[in-house]
């Protein structure tokens, strides 16, 4: 190793040391020269056709390996992005976000450049960032560059949110010292006061060991914290009953006996309902108690009977234990388990077991919501990536059986049409690099969109196909935002979208017609005959190259658990999502 | 009237009032009830494809009819739409963004809900919009809501910048006194202090009577601030040589004989240059002193020696007046010439007069940017509004002869690529409400974009044919952000875009095929003949519905003046684009 590197150079080393192989972005001014440095770090440049699809698409490579990288340029290619990042930031997904600046002097002498505001004020990008991340660099001081990345990418790992680099024009080649590239940055958190852990360990012991009627809720940030292990061993080795929130799917192995499913509040399964709200203990692990999240609220229990484990808290029917990092606290407490006597069981939960919901017997019927989401789960493998947009998949997800292994990728709160659209190729080349070769068939990645969140994004299309990307993108077509009009104006002109033609979107951007390597294939269906043949097809079931699929659906179709959650809220006050009075 | 109006009411009337139309936007949940009474208060509403394009419309809208409406939901929605916003606040143009905000339940009590960070800080959104934003009204004070929509709108066009207004949900249909909408709203600069204004009007006047070598520089907020006419009668009247910025390009009638083009500074016409730097009085009105507006500073006079109009400040030799509104002093100005002696000029400027740059006369070669702007744009017509988004077209335009009345609306300092495209959406709005049905031919916009700035906002192409608007539309490809090439990496994978088939966009979008009220059609280019069959069909001749033209061009071909440009700065720091020295 060199004596030397430049910043760049440092800053794509250690991103590579820390797992990432893939930068995502689109090139600007500012940023040119620095992308010199992205083929000798090891990483591949993920050109992509806009900045929002760029960050979409980190959001989605981070929410898979755990770390992502997004390079945009100062001004109108950062601002392009916010949107996404701010998701990540609202749903703690890892990414780092640099951006190519002015030079140092055009900064300091406040030079009118473009892609500024003309005020002469260079903070301005950097102070919208603050809100959207939880840690930033700037890195225009070159004695303090090497130790400023590193502990910026560690904030990134451990708090699990958006960190924010600014990378100066004048500073792209400038020598920093090589050496502390010789080791591996330790972004592991900080080991957890002993005392304080084994009293919190033993405090939960004590709770399991007196519960009657215990029940576990597992949430989707377990899957952020890296806890999707200790909670499945957890699960076994009590045998409590257990359900996910929406968010929290996939977290939970479905073939374990006692799993029931999708916790949907007051709406959905009533019986399920009135058995976690009368349970002596809840344990609720990786919370997100947003509106959606909680159906509004009322998936929440009270805490004196609830064991609530964050990332670095924990909640014990009230009293709140800071600065323990929660997967060592989840590890000591299995350790703990095989010699503490739990307390028998009350008579299990009696909720019959999840059964698919069979399509109709006349397969010339139409696909509705129904059965559309339950039927197509069960073609899943235990090695796909599932990912579903907000608005009715969002909601028609909660149907899924999903095989042990499978992924699914939903957002919790921040709930942007068009996000797992753009995420879905971050989600592919994060499949691709980490296990393509090893394994026959193609691990897949498989998004459900709707048609006005698909014309949201629809440039992944492109970067899916530019990359060489395996995706298989169901767009349901029910014309328009059925989610809104079933809040608000069924028939109003304003929900509705100009009608694609979909299935027309490979030859649009350019997808090669007869490679081999990269198959291409869309396909149109509105009845179930047609849907089972698409699903019985080679093209889907070996998972190569892009396959689209236009599912036509009625306009005012949706799942009824949209239906039932939307219609828990007084009509002047639906969005208030009712209140978190627990 | 009645006498009392929702608040949703109030605020779309006052924008009617205002001489909006139409109305941009995504619909979402937050804003859902309050789009019903977009229609009864005389808008239209123009839903589109994403936020970012909604945003570039409202912008292209309020550059044609001086005020806009742009209309997102809170979180999700509005940062989708930032980038556009910023730049129009970086280029003054002024649009009313209306975002449908949480109720205010929901803030006040900091529920978590979706859309939002999570941490129930219901600011966060609003904070970033102070930085682009001129004015700010958070309408939940109901005694207060009629006199801050006022107050907001009226900074709006004042300051010829966006604002930024929360509705929240509940209070949407809430009911305020209707009475001051029976007044229309007053947004005239409030008189200039008429001892003040003599003052500066007779230093101005003393100024040009002394000088013996004078010149004026139209810039491109000359356009924004409404004095267009007031500037070409100035041109008459004293007979003085001009040119224009590159932001200024169509402000000044070209017809007029003293009309010297583009001012490029030290790049391109170096007699020209010559000429205005020696000249013992520059008038430069409507400044925009960004690095791309002045060839890197180059462009700009010594202060000693110029007189600066700017909105509400002029500055005579170095000396600065403020709180004077630019167009009554103009207008004082030109009241007085007709009685003051101008000394004579100075031999006149002998740089020959403009000329087309005459095609090839081999037809079948390859088209090049040497010839290609000069050429097209003997096509325009007085009544066409053409666009030119930032990369290759922006300094293609700079060769470009306008017919008197034409207008050339290009970025002077945000340069975002896709910008154009998106606006141009606005922009066809704007010339449909205000034209159709009075003229034939059809107002054409005519928009240039290069293949990578396209592929930003394509998203736009749906909303020009879900709303049936009449825009030609020129893609440029050469293969990938060729401007970026010329600065950095003229052969790097990075600079490389995925190749679309350009032409396909209109079925894909679900264009029309045979409607004689929307007629679309898609045509490709390379070779001069190819282009010229094109330019003389019927249908880029009645400009009705959708065309679309690719026109292929070499992957490192540019205009000279682009080239000039960026080899104006050392390689090192090419992004500084030079010292504003002067």
């Amino acid at each position: 190793m060199a004596d030397t590197v430049s910043v760049s150079g440092y800053l794509f080393t250690r991103l590579y040391q820390l797992g990432v192989r893939s930068i995502f972005g689109v090139p600007g001014d500012f940023s040119l020269p620095a992308l010199d440095y992205v083929d000798p770090s090891g990483l591949k440049w993920m050109g992509t056709a806009s900045e929002l699809t760029a960050g979409y698409a980190a959001d989605g490579y981070a929410r898979v390996k755990g770390l992502a990288a997004l390079f945009t340029v100062f001004g109108v290619g950062e601002l392009s992005a916010v949107a996404a990042i701010a998701g990540s930031y609202a749903e703690k997904v890892p990414v780092v976000h640099i951006v190519g600046t002015p030079s140092t002097h055009a900064q300091d002498h406040r030079h009118v450049i473009h892609h500024t505001l003309g005020d002469g004020n260079f903070r301005v990008m950097a102070d919208v960032y603050r809100h959207f991340t939880c840690a930033q660099a700037n890195l225009r001081d070159l004695a303090a560059a090497t130790a400023l990345i590193d502990a910026t990418l560690q904030q990134c790992i451990r708090q699990s949110r958006p960190v924010y680099i600014e990378l100066p024009f004048d500073v792209i080649h400038l020598q920093v010292p090589a050496s502390p590239l010789r080791h591996a940055l330790d972004c592991r958190p900080p080991p957890n006061d002993p005392v304080m852990e084994r009293m919190v360990v033993d405090e939960i012991t004590c709770r399991l060991q007196t519960s009657k009627k215990p029940f576990i809720v597992v949430d989707g940030f377990a899957h952020r914290y890296g806890i999707r292990k200790e909670v499945n061993t957890l699960l076994r080795l009590t045998g409590y009953p257990t359900a996910t929130t929406p968010f929290g799917q996939s977290t939970v192995d479905e073939t374990y006996p006692h799993f029931h499913g999708v916790y949907t509040g007051s709406a959905g399964n009533t019986s399920l309902h009135t058995w976690i709200q009368s349970c002596d203990l809840v344990i609720h692990i990786g919370p997100l108690k947003s509106d959606c999240n909680t159906y509004a609220f009322t998936s929440l229990t009270r805490a004196q009977c609830t064991i609530e484990l964050d990332h670095t808290r924990v909640s014990i029917f009230g009293t709140e234990h800071r600065g323990l990092d929660i997967q060592s606290v989840l590890r000591k407490l299995i350790l703990t388990l095989p010699s503490s006597q739990l307390s028998p069981l009350a008579p299990s939960l009696t909720v019959p077991s999840r059964q698919p919901v069979a399509k109709p017997s006349n397969v010339a019927e139409s696909i509705t919501h129904l059965r559309f989401w339950s039927h197509i789960s069960m073609h899943f493998r235990s090695t796909d990536i599932i990912m579903v947009d907000a608005g009715t998949p969002w909601s028609g997800s909660e149907d899924f059986m999903l095989p042990r292994g499978a992924i699914l990728i939903k957002s919790g709160i921040w709930m942007s049409t068009g996000h797992m659209l753009g995420a879905s190729t971050g989600v592919a080349t994060a499949q691709q690099e980490t296990k393509e070769g090893k394994q026959l068939p193609i691990p897949r990645t498989i998004v459900f969109e709707g048609d006005g969140s698909f014309q949201m994004t629809v440039q992944a299309l492109s970067d899916i196909i530019r990359h060489r990307l395996h995706v298989v993108v169901f767009v349901i077509n029910n014309q328009g935002y059925t989610i809104e009009r079933i809040i608000h104006g069924m028939d109003a002109v304003y929900n509705s979208i100009q009608p694609w033609d979909y299935t027309a979107v490979a030859g649009f951007f350019g997808a090669p017609q007869k490679d081999p390597d990269f198959p291409v294939a869309t396909f149109r269906v509105a009845q179930w005959s047609e849907l089972d043949s698409v699903l019985a097809s080679d093209q889907l079931n070996k998972g190569r190259g892009l396959t689209l699929v236009e599912v036509q659906m009625g306009m005012k179709d949706a799942p009824c658990l949209l239906k039932e959650f939307i219609a828990l809220h007084p009509k002047q006050n639906r969005q208030d999502l009712g209140s978190p009075g627990k």
